[in-house]
């Protein structure tokens, strides 16, 4: 009898069906991942001309409006600002911004350089992102994460001086490993490690931690080569490495600086990461070649108004054009609810108690111009990130243009939630860049001398989102803030469990407008 | 008394002398790390004419003479070859390949695609090959190394399934890291341990590791933010993550897989990584441009013959040219040992030694392209490398081009020594493209439908080096190697501590002319 074989099942199905059979058999059988994107909805059925309208011309909005078009349908989008994108933004030299109760502040930045405020980098896994930029033609460039040679510092930990990642990284592993490997070679691990598993779990100690032939993490050539060397291996007479010593292993637990070394290797951190050439409005462009002729922009939303025949939407012009209207049969609304919270609407259920009652991330970045790029000349970090104890919690350096001679721009500072955000959302933007700078000096000393100009963005006090994304205090409510109320659905990264990730606002648009659709075409 | 602190002292000489003199005093007070490569030499005083006749337009070689000829020296250069490079070497459409003894390879791949049959990467520490990309404007992006996503493959584990270097390296730092934990909690390394520390070494065990509150490494979402999840996070209704299972720790001990991790976390692999825009004879065209000039093509040198009063190379003009001659007072010979020691010469003591005896290690490489970017599309690796135990060692996927729709072109197997470098090397071209395809298909199924074509370079039959990098079977002769004999030094990888990188090719070269450049001036 003859039995046919995975594999010979596998190679029967890729030869009749090509490529995307292929995959899906293979996910089926275990052999690749199942993604949640599979690619964009199969909106099928004839909508008839149904008019759909869209709130909001950031990637949500966008993202509905390309595929609901595609399907048949009617768009319009209202969009407050003078561009789309949303949060998805790059400023450059020339741009404004204008924070709440801030002075404007004009991007002085050489050409060529910029600073995306909002989101910062693409996983490998966040589908829809990856697909859309392919769609859309976007090119991508790989956005460095993990540098072994950025820094990793505390002010409390080796007297305020910056530690180099590979350093900390490697001994902490070494150290680890051969605390594990003696107790194993010990016998006091008897009862949890069987006889059989013994030599091999001690021999992948050894691999994993770079241990020596007595199971020990010590100074030699083999570690160096993980950790760095005094004298690195060269050419000629000189050429022989010298091996430099590992850290005393207390100083490293005690340091607490192995807090930012399993940050690299999270799903949403770990290699390889992407971002788009150029900026990261890049996708925002790049989905408003598309859909840019359906955007109306400038029109401030004031009312959003449904009953069972359709939607009506009251909109101001903000550029003098008065008060307008725009109705349709239906809404995709991506306006972020503390937005939205503030304007006059008839939702009901969960809904309507989520959007009045959310509340917003606050975070603050910085983009610092320096003279020259001299983390690179300096201190040879090409892009990556270092991490400090100190308020402004990162500094970012640039993926890409590399070897520049000119100025370089860095990401100066990145607060997440908490304290440090809403401190540095009291200050000015001159004192925040101040604040910065004096912080960003006590890793790079250079700092101040090769200061030239900076940007600061708190997003607390960005007027078109008040935030940088939803929060959940617990998902109660989410089912209900995710269903389709009458004419409306609400779409945005505020309604996934990305939130504050492009992916998740992708995916929340995609979801809602494939209910929708459903209930067009269905009942 | 007024002190000085260290930083106002770093303040004070930044603002007096700038970003160079920063460094210095960074480096030495400790907060730089020292590179053995500091910018190119500095050959001061007047060579006066004094001639330098180089062999070989390699990179040590074309270091060499862009160096000296800025130092005042005639330089001629001798070129076996029709272009220069050496080893470093993109193949693209249309090149012709005939290894010894086999049949002539013509490259077909599509437009814009290549392969780099030598060096394939650049480390984030290679300062010298850094630093002369940036002064001959050789543009550089990211070299994906550690890909999360790729596959870790033996055949006798997980039944032959490639597994997903993300749940390797989670799972296996998960088991050991709980393991640890748990003879901490047990007090059972209470003498290695001290009371103080067993706290924070549970924190950070707890942090490193992803183990929960009890310090066990279990299935969650907080352990899937990291292994990856069953259901990943999404938007809207099904918006909610899946925990995705551990895999068990005897089985991923007994697998052998955790072998690869630590390679990417080795100095020579860790991330950043590097290589040129469009291939690594990018930086082999960057000083070709400086020096091309110097370089006479074509010439297979037969004899290197010095005496007291200079140097005499006989060569002959392989496009039919005859035999000619090449003297000059002095000699930068970077023909490599494996094919210097089949040339005349009457070179002394430890260097005739050296030439005559050393051993080349043969590696062999394949390109192979295939119709479209299957790891991409189907299975989201974008660049980075898939290790096997199959003879073929690992794919690596392209860090350049992501999202192309065309066909694409990976790295089909890199063997490096040893006895599968032997068995591929024996075989001809289109068997060993064959195994490749065969072996590669274990990991991707995709391989046989979807190929395309395919070129491989044994290194032990590359006519003109005859191996991939010289062999230090000890370094007893070494200092006596790279020593001036009378009137000629040689350089090259082979005479530096970094064996087959590039960097070691300059480093060598940059020790070797800086010591000529001392005994021409200073006797």
């Amino acid at each position: 009898m003859t039995q046919i074989t995975r594999r010979n099942l596998l190679n029967m199905i890729g030869t009749v069906a090509g490529g995307t059979a292929m995959y899906h058999a293979m996910a089926a059988m275990g052999h690749a991942a199942p993604s949640s994107y599979t690619g964009p909805p199969k909106l099928d059925g004839d909508p008839q001309g149904t008019k759909v309208l869209i709130l909001g011309a950031g990637l949500a909005g966008m993202t509905a409006a390309l595929e609901m078009r595609a399907a048949g349908y009617e768009v319009e989008i209202l969009e407050f600002r003078e561009k789309a994108g949303g949060r998805c933004w790059t400023l450059r030299s020339g741009d404004e911004f204008t924070g709440l109760g801030e002075k404007k502040q004009t991007v002085d930045f050489a050409e060529g350089n910029y600073i995306n405020p909002g989101p910062w980098r693409i996983p490998h896994h966040h589908y829809a992102v990856l697909d859309y930029c392919r769609r859309l033609n976007v090119p991508l460039e790989v956005f460095v994460q993990q540098n072994f040679n950025s820094y990793l510092h505390r002010s409390d930990a080796y007297d305020g001086k910056p530690q180099r990642l590979r350093e900390i990284e490697t001994d902490y592993r070494g150290h680890i490993t051969e605390l594990l490997a003696k107790a194993v070679d010990q016998d006091k691990l008897d009862e949890l490690v069987t006889p059989e598993d013994r030599e091999m779990l001690l021999e992948s100690l050894r691999s994993y931690g770079v241990l020596d032939d007595q199971n020990e993490y010590v100074k030699s050539l083999q570690t160096s080569e993980y950790r760095g060397f005094d004298r690195r291996p060269g050419g000629g007479v000189d050429g022989a490495p010298i091996a430099s010593d590992p850290m005393d292993p207390q100083q490293i637990i005690k340091s607490g600086l192995w807090a930012h070394l399993s940050t690299h290797y999270s799903l949403q951190h770990q290699a390889p990461m992407f971002q788009p050439v150029g900026g990261m409005d890049g996708i925002a462009k790049g989905f408003e070649r598309e859909v840019g002729d359906l955007i109306t922009y400038h029109a401030k939303v004031v009312s959003l108004q449904q009953d069972d025949e359709g939607v009506t939407v009251t909109w101001e012009d903000t550029q003098g054009g008065g008060q307008r209207t725009s109705t349709a049969d239906w809404c995709v609304c991506t306006i972020p609810f503390s937005i939205l919270g503030q304007i006059d609407h008839n939702l009901s259920g969960d809904l309507a108690t989520v959007v009045d009652t959310m509340y917003y991330n606050g975070s603050v970045k910085w983009g610092l111009e320096f003279k020259r790029r001299f983390w690179e000349q300096d201190e040879h970090i090409y892009g990556g990130v270092s991490y400090t104890d100190q308020a402004i919690s990162e500094i970012s350096y640039p993926s890409t243009g590399y070897h520049s001679e000119g100025p370089g721009v860095l990401l100066g500072g990145y607060t997440w939630r908490g304290a440090n955000s809403f401190k540095f959302n009291a200050m000015s933007p001159e004192d925040r860049i101040k604040v910065a700078l004096d912080q960003g000096a006590k890793i790079h000393p250079q700092y101040h001398d090769e200061f030239k100009t900076g940007v600061t963005v708190s997003w607390h006090k960005v007027p078109w989102v008040l935030g940088c994304g939803g929060v959940w205090e617990n998902r109660d409510q989410y089912p209900g803030a995710v269903e389709i109320d009458n004419r409306v659905v609400c779409a945005g990264e505020h309604l996934s469990y990305l939130p504050a990730w492009q992916e998740g606002a992708i995916l929340s648009s995609l979801d809602a407008i494939s209910r929708l659709h459903d209930k067009v075409i269905n009942g």
